[in-house]
């Protein structure tokens, strides 16, 4: 509901606030060191997503603030399902969507009307998830996206307007819902990032909780000031790229992953900060983030452990998306295979998260046969092993391989491969058909100045397929050998892993 | 070599044996209940077998007999590995092929040239394996086949001239090679059953070793003295199947599998004796058992471990093909396969070997939407749980749908499906292309009412897809559910399992 009187009232007390605030040097918690809000943020790790709104009953991902609340209609509301299946699942925080770009909130807010109160089930969400996080022991987490499609004040010339309606909201979320440990803010790049007044909800934020962990969706660029998007991947030096929203406590790109080389100091006006990096991955196989009306699959569990130890390693967090469906829970196939993998893990809340192996392959020369578009260096065999997942070697050849040098002291027992896959969108410009090329492989040793084979692939690979050996190898180098693909074999990363 | 002086001596020697032993009550160690072999038969349980000869150099199978011995030669023959792999692996014998259809002997036996002796690599291959065995503490067994191509007394029109050739190598066997826990004869179907001389060949094993069990592949016929086989997987009553060769001390029907609900005792001229059975299974998805040229595939890790609980319960046993390759060793992506297999199910020489959980499912109603030739009960939704993995369900429609019916205080968290899969045989008349067609179904359960999917598969199944549930489940239904099929759906078997 909106109570225009509040509103002015609010915005008023928040400006005297904001004014005490910025007095105060101690509310500023970016530092060159972790401070606290870090601190926990990558001691928590694991988080679990949850999209839910208006766009769970569309099958799309981003509606444009016009759907009427009435669409919102889960027929059997369940948040209490949702906590607990994070719980058993082994994740210790809950990440909410309370508003996505369309606008609609999770909460009854009083400045605006488009929100569970004008629906048919007008339970406060975010209240029931923050309850059953407490119940179940799992800290709270909110996203709020900046981007508002239905917000009228959205549009208005003063940017402060809208930014007084951000700030109102978040005060509702801040005082109405106990503990919140993170803001995860998106959809920036529909404004200056000046005008988003992020000093503003910061120091709000941090004023109700200064060990909340804040920060906007893709947090650095290239250049200060300037729009140049630096992927996760390529931040492996210190004080190389700059914030783009100022302050934040923790890098955001979603959906993408950092290199295994990750750095953690960013700059800001002549000064470096920490900034650990938050991930966000789908459980759905086809990458949508809103559960759509038909059931999809979800990713393989192989898959899942492996970016779950690439991404909470290095002292950075995950929150994997397990959206509930129309019925308002989450399907029991998904919340089996979140419980499954954290079975997988070894999770528990009294252990530090579990941690891949050694990997002995990094950076080691690498070599292939076949390299499409040798010249350009832009598929090189480098790529397979230099510990990111953006770049990848791409054959020329179907039948390419590609070999990997050892140090034959080094043991190993795994080897993990990210295939590419060739994606064709589907119309709700999110999900994705993924489909691999290779199809018949196998994993060579060379040892004692032989070859030999160690594992035959008969099935397609997937995203990514992982080899356990049942004892440990040494070899001087390792091959890549493909028996048969559908187009050019091309992998992003190729892991010689040594698990303890 | 042929030496054939020592022939007449020894046959000679061995009718005055036959005598002997005749006359001992003793020797004929099958009864209505298990006997001292096969107690151990049935504790052993699990062991490797090797397929290992003239055929591995040529691509086929069953070879005529007429490869000339200089076609065998391995390049690095090394037998002590392949026992090494069956020690890692977690077997506890080794059945080695001393002897196939094509004659070809892996010793050098006195009685013919068609042998090692003759080849270019001349070791005596079960010595070396008998050693190997001894030094790793498994035990060892023999197969030899009756059916001879090569030897020219098995055309003599006088059985007894072949039955003394084989009396003569049984007995290089028995008295070279230290103690000989198994037995397993092949190939007797080229004659009629009484042209063997089984009783003669059984009282020279028992004489050398009273525990050495005993058998002749395809031992059981559904009419005393007739040719009548019948399907392990319908031996479900007890005295209701006649021994074909008699004595023997365990059944064989390469490679098929028996019913959940197996029986032990078969007739013989009025008695009742105790059988149980030995099965055999290849390593290689392509169901070949000499190893070919070409590096095939190994089947998933996930059908062999099913296929272990199913073949080694009921007090009856497993031996599952390793061969070695034209190099004389066991490739090492198949070796790594037994010994993951190994590791999965925790087997130890100290314990008894690990059994499956509670098949919850079996016998229970079931109910297809659609039934292939429906009329002719004989693809009826039934035999998908009667506990046969040769019978099966199979319906008329792509999207067919199965419901069995479960006890709603039963628990189970795992569930294996055996689909039936089209085959294509290749040139050597045993290897498979084998190619499922169901590419995508649900596992739903019946909870309160409502329908839920547990389990939502989107690649195709392969011969057998294990879903393990991470927690518990009752439900008053189970529904598998096609949402996708290249022909019309069909399974051998789905089970409900509880593990404990």
């Amino acid at each position: 509901m909106r109570f225009n009187i509040t509103v002015r009232f609010l915005v008023l007390l928040f400006v005297c606030l904001n004014a005490c605030i910025s007095s105060s040097a101690q509310i500023i918690t970016p530092a060159n060191k972790p401070n606290e809000a870090q601190r926990e943020l990558v001691e928590r790790g694991y988080g679990m997503f949850i999209h839910f709104g208006v766009n769970t009953f569309t099958d799309v991902e981003w509606s444009d603030g016009t759907i009427p609340p009435g669409v919102y209609n889960p027929t059997n509301l369940n948040p209490d399902q949702w906590v607990l299946t994070a719980r058993e699942a082994g994740f210790r925080y809950v990440l909410l969507i309370t508003k996505h770009h369309d606008g609609f909130c999770l909460w009854d807010s009083k400045y605006t009307d488009y929100d569970v109160a004008s629906a048919q089930v007008k339970t406060d969400v975010v209240k029931a998830v923050a309850e059953a996080c407490k119940k179940y022991g799992l800290q709270f987490a909110v996203y709020y996206s900046l981007w508002d499609r239905h917000e009228p004040s959205f549009n208005d010339k003063d940017p402060q307007k809208y930014i007084d309606y951000m700030l109102n909201q978040l005060n509702e979320l801040f005082t109405g819902y106990g503990s919140i440990c993170e803001l995860w803010l998106d959809g920036g790049w529909k404004r200056k990032p000046s005008d988003w007044g992020i000093d503003q909800i910061y120091q709000l934020v941090k004023q109700y909780n200064p060990k909340c962990a804040v920060s906007v969706n893709h947090t650095i660029v290239s250049e200060a000031g300037k729009r140049k998007a630096v992927l996760p991947s390529l931040m492996t030096e210190d004080n190389q790229y700059f914030f783009q929203y100022f302050p934040s406590d923790f890098r955001l790109w979603d959906p993408k992953i950092i290199s295994k080389f990750d750095k953690k100091q960013y700059l800001h006006e002549g000064k470096s900060y920490y900034l650990p990096f938050e991930h966000t991955l789908c459980l759905s196989s086809r990458w949508n983030w809103f559960q759509k009306s038909a059931q999809l699959a979800v990713r393989e569990l192989d898959e899942l452990q492996e970016l779950f130890y690439w991404c909470t390693d290095n002292d950075n967090s995950l929150v994997i998306n397990v959206p509930p469906d129309r019925t308002g829970m989450i399907r029991e196939y998904e919340a089996l295979a979140v419980i499954e993998l954290g079975k997988r893990l070894g999770l528990s809340e009294n252990k530090p998260l579990p941690k891949n192996g050694t990997f002995i392959s990094l950076l080691k020369p690498a070599e292939a046969n076949s390299v499409f578009s040798e010249k350009d260096k832009i598929y090189s065999a480098s790529y397979v092993n230099d510990g990111s997942l953006d770049s990848r070697w791409m054959a020329a050849d179907t039948l390419a391989e590609l070999i990997i040098e050892l140090n034959p002291n080094d043991a190993f027992n795994k080897i993990s491969i990210f295939e590419y896959q060739d994606t064709k969108n589907l119309p709700d410009g999110f999900s994705q058909v993924r489909n691999g090329r290779i199809k018949e492989y196998t994993i060579d040793v060379f040892t004692k100045g032989v070859w030999q084979t160690i594992y035959l692939g008969t099935e397609p690979m997937g995203d990514c397929k992982v080899i356990r050996l049942p004892k440990n190898y040494t070899a001087s180098k390792m091959r890549f050998k493909v028996l048969k693909a559908t187009a050019m074999p091309s992998l992003y990363e190729l892991s010689v892993i040594c698990m303890r």
